[in-house]
C-alpha cells in the first residue's frame, strides 16, 4: 500500500487516490500503535538462557536428539515429539494425548513452539521453565511412565550419548544426569520459534503483510477486549485467569473434575484458573482449550468472547478474528530428523509392559 | 595400505616392507574379489522405480509428508515413521511394535532403509514391493487400524494434501487415492538408502576402509556359508529360506504359532520359512529376528551359525563377524521433518477409542 501511494505521487498521477491512501496509511498506523502497545514480534534469531542454561550448538544438538529419542519413555513407544509434533504446530492434533498403555492424559498437549516466551508451563504454570516441564511428561504414568533412574541409564548405556553429553556439559565431571537431560531439551525447544509470521511483518512496518480483513480482526480483537489477556510476545502464556470469567461454559468444555491451578496453589478463588493459551501458530493447533473438546476456531472465539468478555459476537466478527489469528502462524522451525545413538548391550529393554 | 605402499617404493626405502605389504595386497584382492562374487555396493544415488512410480521432488516430499504424518492412523498416534524411525536404522527398536489400543504386532518391525532393494517386503514377502506394504500396516487393525476411504477423506479434507496430491501426480483426475498414497510412500522410501558404508569403500578399492578383524570377519561370513543366504546388495532380502535348516531353534526364538511364509502360500515344506533378513545396518536394528526376541548380535550370529548352518563358532569367531556386520553400516538418510498440512474443518476427527 505504502509502494502504491509513493508510486502514485512520483509518477504525479492519481492512480491510488491520496486522500483514500493516506486515510489507509494513517489507520494503518494507528493500528500498528495500537497492537504495539499490546503484543511483541517474535525475534528471528532464537533467545538465550542466560546463565542457567548456556546454549551451545552441541547442548541444542543433543537436546534435539533426547526430544526425538523414544527410549526416553518406559515403553520406548514415546518421545517429547510424539505429543509435541514439530510437522503439526508442536501438538498431536488429539483432545488429550494417547500415553503409556493408552492411557489418555488430562489435558490437550500444548504447543513447544515459542513456548520459551511463555511465563511459564503447563496450562496451569506449575513449571517455571522449559527444563523443570520436560521432567513431567517423562515421569508421567499416563505418558511416558519412565523414571529420573531409568533415562539415566539409558543415557549412561550408549556411548553415542556418553559423547553428546560431554560436548554439551563440558568440564562437568558426571555430565549424564536427569538435570542435564533437561537442560538440553530446553535448549533444543528455546530453539524452536516461529518467527515472520503476517502479524509480525505486519508490526515491522509492512502494511501489505496483512489483509483489510486481518486488520479489522486484529483491531476487533483488541477492542472486544481479548488482548486484556492474550498479549504479549506470544498473544498469552503470560498470566492466569479463570475460564469463565463472565459465563462459565459447559461441563463438555470445562470438565468439573479438573480445577486447573487451584491444583498447584490450593488457593481459594483459583478454582478453574488456566494460563491463558498462547496463540501463536492457532490455526494450527486444533483441538482447542485445555480440554481439547472444541475443533472448530471459530467456535472457540465464540466461547471465549461470551465466557470470558460476555460478548456475543456477529458471525461476521468472529470470521475477521479468525482471519486475524491466522496471521500469528510463523515461520515453522526446519529441523533434520536426528540420527540417535546405538543401544549398548547394557541399555534397558523396553519395557510395553 | 595402497598408499603406504607406494610412498616406500617411491622414497627407495623399505618402511614398510615389500613383500608385507604385497601380501596383504594380494589378500585384498582376492577378498574383495569373494565379496564381489556374493555381494554389491548400494549406489550413492537412490534408484529409480521405473513405468510403475514415476518419482519426482514432488511425489517424495509428498511421500515424505505422508511417512511422518500420525493422522494416516486412527487413533492419530501412528505414523510410519514410528515403527521404522529414520533415526535408529529404520526401526522402532522393539520386540514387536506397539499398535491401535496398545495392541502388539506379530512380529518385529523391519527397517525399510535399503528395502528397494529387497526381492520382496515383510518378513514373508507377501508384498512385491513398497507400494503394495505402506498399505499394510495403515489397515492392519493392530497396526494403525484406518480404512482407505477414511484416509482418502483425510486427505482430501486438507487443502495442503489436495495441492500436493497434484503436483505429485501432474494430469491425473482424481489424484488422492489410496493407491497414490502407497506409490508417494513407495517414492519417498526409496530415497532412504544408506550408502558408503566401509564394506562399500572396501569393495569399491579402498583397502583401508575395514580393519584387519572386519576383514577376518568377512572372509568367515563367506566361508562359514552365511553369505549363501545373505548376499547380493542387501545382504539377504532376497530369498526365502526355513528358520531352523539345519536345527529348530527353541519356541522361544521361533514361536510355533507363527508358521511364516506358510500362512502366505499354504505350500507344504514353506512352514516356518521367512524372506533372509537384509543384514545392511545390522548393528543399528536390535533386537533380531522375526520374534525380536534376541537383543544381542552375538548372540543372533551364533544362533543363526547353529540353526541354519549346524557351525559351532567359537567366541572369538563371532567377535569377527559381528565386526565385520558392523561396516555394512551406511551414511543414514538426512531427512528434513516435514511440515505438515493444516487439518480442515472436515477432516475426521482422530478415534483413540
Amino acid at each position: 500500500m505504502k509502494r502504491s501511494r509513493r508510486m502514485a505521487v512520483a509518477v504525479g498521477t492519481a492512480l491510488v487516490p491520496l486522500t483514500l491512501a493516506g486515510a489507509a496509511l494513517a489507520d494503518d498506523a494507528e493500528l500498528r500503535a495500537l497492537a504495539k502497545e499490546n503484543f511483541e514480534i517474535i525475534p528471528m534469531q532464537a533467545p538465550q538462557l542466560g546463565d542457567a542454561n548456556v546454549m551451545s550448538r552441541e547442548r541444542v544438538e543433543l537436546g534435539k536428539m533426547l526430544f526425538f529419542d523414544p527410549r526416553m519413555s518406559r515403553s520406548g513407544l514415546f518421545s517429547c515429539q510424539s505429543c509435541h509434533n514439530v510437522g503439526i504446530g508442536g501438538v498431536d492434533g488429539l483432545e488429550t494425548s494417547i500415553g503409556h498403555g493408552w492411557q489418555k492424559g488430562p489435558r490437550n498437549a500444548p504447543t513447544m513452539l515459542n513456548a520459551v516466551y511463555n511465563i511459564a508451563q503447563f496450562w496451569d504454570g506449575r513449571a517455571p521453565d522449559l527444563a523443570a516441564q520436560a521432567k513431567g511428561p517423562v515421569q508421567a504414568g499416563v505418558e511416558m511412565n519412565n523414571t529420573p533412574e531409568n533415562v539415566v541409564a539409558t543415557l549412561s548405556s550408549m556411548p553415542g550419548y556418553v559423547d553428546a553429553f560431554a560436548a554439551a556439559f563440558p568440564g562437568v565431571n558426571d555430565p549424564i544426569s536427569f538435570d542435564n537431560f533437561a537442560l538440553a531439551v530446553e535448549a533444543f525447544e528455546a530453539t524452536l520459534v516461529t518467527p515472520n509470521s503476517k502479524f509480525d511483518q505486519f508490526l515491522l512496518g509492512n502494511d501489505g503483510a496483512m489483509s483489510d480483513q486481518e486488520k479489522a480482526g486484529l483491531k476487533l480483537f483488541v477492542e472486544t477486549g481479548c488482548a486484556a489477556c492474550h498479549n504479549g510476545i506470544n498473544f498469552g502464556g503470560n498470566g492466569y485467569y479463570p475460564f469463565g470469567v463472565v459465563e462459565t461454559p459447559g461441563a463438555e468444555i470445562l470438565p468439573e473434575g479438573d480445577t486447573g491451578r487451584f491444583k498447584v496453589t490450593e488457593t481459594a478463588g483459583e478454582e478453574y484458573v488456566f494460563r491463558a493459551a498462547p496463540l501463536r501458530n492457532i490455526a494450527l493447533t486444533a483441538p482447542y482449550f485445555h480440554s481439547g473438546k472444541v475443533w472448530d476456531l471459530r467456535e472457540a472465539v465464540a466461547v471465549m468472547a461470551n465466557s470470558q468478555l460476555g460478548a456475543a459476537l456477529e458471525p461476521g466478527q468472529i470470521d475477521d478474528i479468525v482471519a486475524f489469528l491466522g496471521t500469528l502462524t510463523g515461520e515453522q522451525p526446519e529441523v533434520v530428523h536426528p540420527i540417535l545413538p546405538v543401544r549398548g548391550a547394557d541399555t534397558p529393554k523396553p519395557e510395553p509392559m
